[in-house]
C-alpha cells in the first residue's frame, strides 16, 4: 500500500536527481476564467515527463549493486528508465516495439540504454520482459504498476500541496492526466493528505475515458480497441492492477476530452505559460478549461476560499512531442 | 550603486510575488557538447519575462501608497509594470508606440494598464513619460536605467548562485543576453560576489552589438540606426548610463550572434528544454552553441572544476512571441 509516508521516504531518495517542477499561473488567463488557474510543469522534468520520478524511485531503490533494469515502453517511461538506470550506474534494456517513433528509439539510446524491439502484433512484451529479467538477473520496471513507481510519481503531488501551501491557497480540484494511473495514484495520494477537501479527477481522451467508465461503475473498464487518439502517452487499454483500487478510493471523477481540445490547450500553454505540453500531457488543461467541468464545476463545488476565487491545479505531464504536433497546435484557434 | 546586499533586499521584497524559475539541463544535450549546459528559464516569470523582477522591485520599493507609475515600452517592461502595479494596488500607464504590436498593446492593456499611444518617429517617449509623470504626480519606471530596476533583475542571479550550489557545481561561465543591460548589471553583481572565478559574458544579436563593441572601447558605442534584428526585446540604441560602468567592470566580454544562430537556439531550446524562448531571450543560449564560443571559451578558460566537465550558465530571458515567429525556429534545422 502507498502511504504518504512513503512517498515521502522517495522524495528524500530522489529529490536531489529530480527538477522541482515549477507550479505556473497566469495574471491574463485567470482575468478570463471563473477560478485561478495553476499547471505543474511536469513536462520540465528531467527526460521530459514525470516518469522520471517513479523511475528514479524504483532504481535508486535497489539494493543490489550493478544489477542490471529492465523496462517495456514505447516512450517516456523508456527514456527515463534509461537515464535514471545511468546515473545509478545500471545497465538498462529497454523493450521497444520496432515501429515506435525513430526519434523515441534514438532518445532511449541516447541515454546509454540498450533498445531491444520487439513485434508488437505477434510478440509480448510482457513475456520478452520476464524472459530478459532472468536471463541477465535483472530488475524489470513496470510503467505504473509499481508501488515503487506509483510513491516517485506521489512526489509531484507531494511538490504541488508544498507550492500551493507557500502561495497560501488550498486547490479546490486538481486535475490529473490519466493513462495507466501511477502519476494520479500517488499524487491523489499525497493530495488528500495535505488537502482532505480538495475535489481529485482525472482527465483522458474521449475514446480512452476507461478510468472515468471505471470509476462510474466500480471496476476496471476497457477500451475499444479500434479507439485512436493523437495523445499517445497515456493510451493505456485499461486502468493499472494496483492504481485503479487507489484512484476509485480517492477520485472524484474522470473527465475526458476530445484530441481537437488537447490541441487548443497546448496552443493555451504555449500562449499562457510558455510551456511545450505533449498532446496526452496537455488533457487536464483541456478538460479545466472544457463546458464540461465549467458545468460540473458550478454544480457540485464549494467555495473553500471563502470570499476569494476557487483555485484549481492542472497537472502538464509531459513535453515529448514531435514539432509537426506542435505546429498543428500552434495553427489551432486561440480561445483565451 | 547597486551592491549584493541590496540585491539580497530586493529577494525579501518580492520573493513571494516572483516566480523561482527553474536553473533547466538537459542530459541528451550535454551528451553532445564538450560542457554541461544549464539555462535559466526567465521565459517561465510572471508576464512571460525577467521584466517582471525589476518593475516588481520598483514598485513595491514606492513609499506614498496609492501614487500611479509610469513606464514607456513597446514590451516586456510594460506588461511587467503594467501587473507589478496592479498587484501593488496603483494605477499604470504605459505610453507604447502606436505602431507596436496590437498583441502587445491588449496584453498589456489585459493587466489593468492605461496605455498611451505615441508616434515614435515624431514624439520623444522621454518627454511623455516626463510629462505624465508631473501632470500625475506618478513616479516614472524606467527599464534599466534605475537602480531598483537592476536590483531586481539581480534577484536572477542570487537564484542562479544558490541553484548551482545546490547542485554541486561552480558556474566556468555565465552568458546573459543584452539590450539595456539591466539584467546583466544585476545578475553580474550577484554572481561575481557567489562565484569571483566565473567569467561572465554579454551575448546580443551581430548588428546589435553595442555592449560588445563598447566593452572593447572602454565607453558607451552605439548601434547604426539601419540596424534590424528579429531580437526586438534587446535592439536598445546603447549601452545604459547606469548599468554600463557595472558590466565593465565585472564583464569579461561581449559575444554576438545572427539571427538564424536565435532562431536555432529558440529550437533547441524547445527540443531540449520543452521551454518558449522568444528571439532576444534566445541569444545566450545561441551564444554557448555557437563556434566563436567554444574556441574562445577553450583558449581562454581553465577547468575550474578540476578532473570534471565545465559548467556553463545561459540565460533565457523571455518567452514572448508570436506563433509565427515560433513556428519559423520549429523550422529551422537541428543541429542537437
Amino acid at each position: 500500500m502507498v502511504s504518504t509516508e512513503i512517498i515521502r521516504n522517495a522524495q528524500k531518495r530522489i529529490k536531489d536527481i529530480i527538477t522541482t517542477t515549477p507550479l505556473l499561473s497566469s495574471e491574463r488567463l485567470n482575468r478570463q476564467l471563473p477560478f485561478d488557474l495553476h499547471v505543474k510543469a511536469e513536462c520540465l522534468q528531467r527526460t521530459g515527463s514525470f516518469k522520471f520520478r517513479g523511475a528514479c524511485n524504483a532504481v535508486f531503490s535497489l539494493n543490489s549493486p550493478g544489477q542490471p533494469v529492465i523496462a517495456f515502453s514505447s516512450g517516456n517511461h523508456a527514456q527515463a528508465v534509461a537515464l535514471a538506470a545511468s546515473l545509478g550506474g545500471r545497465k538498462a534494456s529497454i523493450i521497444m516495439p520496432a515501429d515506435a517513433p525513430q526519434a523515441k528509439i534514438d532518445g532511449t539510446r541516447a541515454y546509454a540504454a540498450e533498445v531491444v524491439l520487439y513485434d508488437r502484433y505477434s510478440e509480448s512484451r510482457e513475456e520478452i520482459g520476464k524472459k530478459l529479467a532472468s536471463d541477465l538477473g535483472g530488475e524489470l520496471i513496470r510503467p505504473y504498476d509499481d508501488e515503487r513507481v506509483i510513491a516517485g510519481q506521489g512526489t509531484a503531488g507531494l511538490e504541488i500541496a508544498a507550492q500551493a501551501k507557500a502561495s497560501g491557497f488550498i486547490p479546490d480540484s486538481f486535475i490529473c492526466c490519466c493513462g495507466g494511473g501511477g502519476l494520479m495514484a500517488g499524487s491523489a495520494t499525497a493530495l488528500n493528505d495535505a488537502f482532505p477537501n480538495t475535489h481529485l479527477y482525472t482527465a483522458e481522451p474521449a475514446d480512452f475515458d476507461d478510468t472515468a467508465r471505471s470509476l462510474a461503475f466500480g471496476k476496471r473498464q476497457k477500451n475499444a480497441p479500434s479507439a485512436r487518439s493523437i495523445c499517445d502517452a497515456i493510451v493505456t487499454p485499461t486502468p493499472g492492477e494496483i492504481t485503479f483500487p487507489i484512484i476509485r478510493n480517492l477520485v472524484r471523477a474522470g473527465l475526458s476530452v476530445t484530441d481537437e481540445q488537447a490541441l487548443q490547450a497546448m496552443r493555451i500553454g504555449w500562449d499562457h505559460f510558455k510551456l511545450t505540453i505533449e498532446p496526452g500531457g496537455a488533457v487536464a488543461l483541456a478538460a479545466a478549461l472544457s463546458d464540461a467541468f465549467l458545468e460540473h464545476f458550478n454544480e457540485t463545488e464549494t467555495d473553500r476560499n471563502k470570499g476569494n476565487r476557487r483555485q484549481i491545479v492542472v497537472m502538464a505531464s509531459g513535453g515529448n512531442c514531435d514539432s509537426e504536433m506542435f505546429m498543428r497546435a500552434l495553427s489551432s484557434k486561440t480561445i483565451y
